[in-house]
């Protein structure tokens, strides 16, 4: 059977869109050459999805759970068409193609790394063991993988819920090294540094060779946690949406600056942050297209400005590698998840 | 005096934030050291600042006048409240700090490269030789440039309106020259090729040693429009916004894919149409960060996503130079301007 890379042929409707643009997809379980079929085991929704359930439905947890079933069955994908987003799931690989170039096998515990929004997905159980009480679903039923989906298996020797965590964010550190390694010695400033994705960020800088790291954080509670962490040569507190408090607190301009701070407005700042011929890399799903290339133009700032790409190759074993050896990494993130 | 290259210490409320951001400017004419005070000959209002304020008065000349007159008055700037857009403007240099780095002299004739948005203004005549009908605004009065500004000289041997079009683009042939001098030989796909931008692009792709370059537009008046200017080695027809149309037509993945379409949802297909290892550059303010993020994480694709930054050093020069030595690009921007 001819089938696409993409997952073309899984869009019912409307037909000639990407998986992801589609409003519903086909979750047949019989997989084409290049396919991988997962068992699930849970659902992780995007917290974005579940704040937007849990307030239509005033907490009620039998409402949320049959708007969640109603979504999976109607979509074939559980991609919430308020918030537009999805999440993750974690499974067991049942089938795998022939032509599937994703290299799992029959019995590997996954995550996926592709959002649920694009994912063909079918349930069988009404969701039972699902309180609706949280984001963590518990689920029967199968999931679909593309030949360009991503999954990563699950590391035995860390608890499932921190290696989603890190692999939530591992585009991030994947993407500083690169721009990191890329110059000789540079000095790096990571703005909301105490977070999954600045910590993260923040050892692969220094391991990527930054002469000097830097992190911004908003407030005392944060420096005392990511100087505890050791992650950073200097800790710095400042309001990152405030241009002027923000270059008060990094001081001579950064040669790379990682945004990594989920609030709006950081894009002026981050721009004078950093030095001519530098870089910014913006993390943060918050950050404007145009507030960033209008507020350069403005401060006629020659920096280079990219889109945090959450996928680079390898991006999963980077990040979980910097975890396992980097005992500040490892620490930050037990703490966020516990919270 | 202490002054701040940003302009900071023109800015009245509220305090602390960037002239952009600042509700009122102080357009004093006296200058500090390193300002620079221009005689105003002409506002160009964006465009879509002129269409909102056109549209919420039906077309009245006389309420856009008074609408554009009390904007001035009130902020000390030329900044739509509702579109949060300006223009650039016109004029003749009339005084230089002693210690501003612009490299301006007085009775230079000049284009502000910044936005209205962020420079202090003030008219003296009521506006009264606009007739309120478009988007030029002849003005007496003056303006601030700061330090940290861009303005450039108006060449003597081009019509005023021809320079103006070409510097308001002039990011984009900078940034896809820096982009595609830094690989060898790559092949440049320019979307929204027969625009201003989209032409400048694919003439500074070529000069900067493109293998091929592959211009893409939306129909077929427009592909003959650019094959007359023969500034693209292929020339292809295909809706941008359809990801499967446009990988068809593109063909093999470029290796730099510059998006210069002003319609939003183009950032799947130009994920899609960009190689592995490969470099997309997006100028279109209809950009989505977060279509743009979350595509290329879907579509598990190595791709570098850079934002369009309209400044780069030397930029207006290089594009008046494509212009002048580029017979295509001369041919487009006069059917464009004429329009």
């Amino acid at each position: 059977m001819n089938s696409s890379p993409v997952g073309l042929h899984r869009v019912l409707e409307p037909p000639g869109v990407l998986p992801q643009a589609a409003r519903r997809l086909d979750p047949d379980p019989r997989i084409r050459e290049d396919e991988v079929r997962v068992r699930l085991e849970r659902l992780n929704l995007d917290a974005a999805s579940y704040r937007q359930l849990h307030t239509a439905h005033d907490g009620d947890p039998d409402a949320i759970r049959a708007e969640v079933l109603q979504i999976i069955r109607t979509r074939g994908k559980m991609h919430n068409p308020v918030t537009g987003s999805g999440g993750m799931l974690i499974g067991v690989v049942d089938e795998v193609g022939p032509r599937s170039p994703l290299g799992l096998t029959p019995g590997m515990r996954i995550a996926t790394l592709v959002s649920l929004t694009l994912t063909p997905l079918h349930v069988e159980d009404d969701l039972r063991r699902w309180d609706g009480r949280g984001e963590q679903v518990p689920a029967e039923g199968h999931a679909i993988l593309f030949a360009r989906s991503i999954a990563a298996e699950l590391p035995a020797d860390l608890p499932a819920g921190l290696s989603l965590a890190v692999m939530d964010v591992c585009g991030a550190p994947a993407l500083t090294h690169r721009v990191v390694a890329a110059r000789t010695a540079p000095v790096v400033a990571v703005i909301g540094a105490a977070g999954k994705s600045g910590s993260l960020a923040l050892a692969a800088a220094r391991r990527a060779g930054a002469a000097r790291t830097i992190g911004v954080v908003p407030f005392e509670a944060e420096a005392a946690r990511l100087r505890a962490a050791g992650l950073a040569d200097d800790v710095v507190i400042a309001d990152a949406r405030d241009p002027i408090a923000l270059v008060g607190a990094v001081g001579a301009p950064a040669d790379v600056t990682v945004v990594c701070v989920d609030v709006p407005g950081c894009e002026h700042g981050a721009i004078l942050a950093t030095a001519a011929g530098g870089t910014i890399v913006f993390f943060s799903m918050a950050t404007s297209f145009s507030a960033a290339a209008l507020g350069a133009e403005g401060l006629a700032a020659d920096v280079t400005m990219l889109i945090g790409n959450g996928y680079a190759p390898g991006h999963a074993q980077m990040a979980l590698d910097l975890l396992r050896t980097e005992p500040g990494v490892a620490k930050i993130f037990k703490e966020r998840v516990e919270e």
